[in-house]
């Protein structure tokens, strides 16, 4: 049996995503900027995508620009919104994903603008009121860019909260939503907030295939220049298969989101209980109040079973991972544990869940966990 | 039947490359940077692929670099070049595609550089001795940008000849090689060039996929960051599906490369002569000596059967073009048949081949001509 519990790095494509997809990728091959009936079927395709990720974001088709990914709409997000708005200052946390933090550092680098970042608890959570306190002080308007849940351990910000903050204030506020497009309820025209993004991959949709949305009171450059694609928002041949797919796959999760949610928080619940009742010393990462229902982070005690942890469980069959996957190739620890605090002498692993799990597989994993971390005997049981 | 001829804007996606890609879009789903068996099965996949086209193009695996298609790469090589070598003036040509010649504009809007366009004659020909006399007078190093094979006309510069000028005067050579990657042979190796681009979906591989070759004696920053990927040079979860199509696209191009240059060339030749015989005032736009066998650009005069075309064609099942794809959403006239002159008051329609074409839709694409462009009964047979 090999378990995979590593959906938050990638998720496998949905069957049906293949089906809606293969059109795409056999006869309807045309490129969509051609006027001819090659290009036409491409094109109509594209906007009808467009048309059916809108109505699960409740938003305007034209709200909505299609990109390679998260990374690159992250980058999108963050430098055309700095060039556009000649934005001075960015708020951020210290927990956002290398995408957002690496834009935000290479802004300051090159004197565009001045990062401040809030302090999170040691749930990952921000303070509203030091975010109020910077808007005050800064000059607007202020682009504020805070991840709606936190990759490594779940953490949910409040988008509603924050965003009133940022537009009482005349700012721009931007959230990576890579994680929770998809798997938790978005709807954009009740919330104030003038940047999201998606990524197709972790919804069960292709990868290299992602997308922006940018409120219709704000317009921004484009990142790529040079065609006319996406109302010149994005220039290259569009990724047809790609986009269709990632709107198919928005479709499908969107139109069974209750029934996943329930059904994951299950999966996850279970896990929880099974590693608290074998092991005397184990943590959940992540506000334990406001946490994604597909992300579980925990830690267990450095010691000699502990130190291979993933490794071992990767060799048991049981994919996971020690935090983000982008950066999992390299040797560094994460900033988001070491943002939260607390994780010294620590080892956190990070089980993430989709709808295609089984609670059969998460009782594999709770027993292998108990085999490949021996427990006193008082605590078994 | 529907007679696609339109191919320099996109192609078909080959059956055995769809076929490739398939375990990428079922079974090997996992993230290429995490590092458990489902990611190590992607990473391979990947490694593997930049092998395939390391060896299409005579170079090391790691100068190639995957990007999300040609105009990102474009984007890439102009923007990341100039930043990291503090380049101040770039050399180019009126005929670029505009993926090329925007990024210029903006870094010229920028303020970052200043940009000198080469003169183009009658075929869209550069002038060597007018490169050579900029290359003396501008301080290096000089960016120079170049396209291998015009993408409206089919004009091939030598890049050998602009190549050794550049590297004589310490300059940069970046080639946009869009059009002729997998359709003429390239052996970067013996190639003085610094930076070149390819796109999947022009040699039969998806879209929404691209690399760009950087030569291993450079080293350019990154234009999307916040990850590890292709280490360091282009941050987002890879493409896995696409990298693997691409890849197998451009292997099966390459190994069938002479065959099938001569098969469309023949194809090309075909419509020439039959153009040339049924009307008295048809034009070959581009080098006569110098041309990619794929493109064929010709012109009539303006008049009232001539003025809908392209329309009429796509009436008739013939999917033409005006030109470049990126722009025919855009009701511009072509800046590459403004740049070369001479097309005041007449109608240029661009066929593109590919070895999937047959002499049987040629002769029904010159009939279908013939009766849409009635000529005095002199002028025909």
């Amino acid at each position: 049996m090999r378990v995979y519990l590593d959906n938050a790095a990638t998720t496998p494509l949905l069957p049906e995503v293949l089906e809606a997809m293969l059109p795409y990728l056999k006869t309807h091959f045309g490129n969509p900027s051609a006027i001819h009936a090659h290009g036409r079927e491409s094109r109509a395709a594209i906007e009808k995508a467009r048309k059916t990720i809108a109505q699960c974001l409740n938003c305007l088709p034209g709200e909505i620009f299609f990109t390679s990914g998260g990374t690159e709409a992250n980058n999108m997000a963050l430098r055309c919104t700095v060039r556009s708005f000649n934005i001075r200052h960015l708020i951020t946390t210290p927990i956002e994903h290398h995408c957002v933090q690496q834009t935000a550092l290479e802004l300051q680098q090159e004197g565009k603008i001045q990062v401040h970042l809030l302090a999170v608890d040691q749930y990952g959570r921000i303070n509203l009121r030091q975010l109020e306190v910077l808007l005050q002080k800064l000059p607007a308007p202020v682009l504020v860019s805070v991840m709606h849940a936190n990759n490594e351990i779940g953490t949910i910000a409040d988008l509603q909260a924050i965003g009133e903050l940022v537009f009482r204030y005349q700012g721009i506020f931007h959230s990576d939503s890579v994680q929770t497009v998809g798997h938790l309820p978005l709807d954009v025209r009740a919330l104030p907030v003038h940047l999201l993004v998606g990524s197709a991959h972790k919804f069960h949709g292709p990868k290299g295939v992602g997308f922006i949305y940018v409120r219709n009171d704000i317009r921004i450059s484009p990142l790529i220049v040079g065609g006319g694609q996406e109302r010149n928002m994005r220039a290259g041949t569009e990724n047809v298969a790609g986009i269709v797919g990632m709107a198919h796959a928005l479709e499908l999760c969107c139109s069974r989101m209750q029934e996943h949610m329930a059904y994951v928080s299950g999966l996850r619940q279970q896990l929880i209980r099974s590693l608290k009742a074998d092991f005397t010393d184990v943590r959940i990462n992540g506000d334990p109040e406001n946490v994604l229902h597909t992300i579980l982070n925990v830690s267990f005690p450095l010691n000699d079973q502990t130190a291979m942890l993933l490794f071992n469980l990767d060799l048991q069959g049981i994919s996971a991972s020690s935090g983000s996957a982008c950066s999992s190739g390299a040797e560094k620890g994460s900033h988001v544990l070491e943002a939260i605090g607390g994780h010294e002498q620590r080892v956190a692993i990070r089980f993430s869940f989709s709808a295609l799990n089984s609670f059969e597989e998460i009782d594999h994993v709770a027993s292998t966990l108990r085999r490949l971390i021996p427990q006193p005997a008082a605590a078994q049981g």
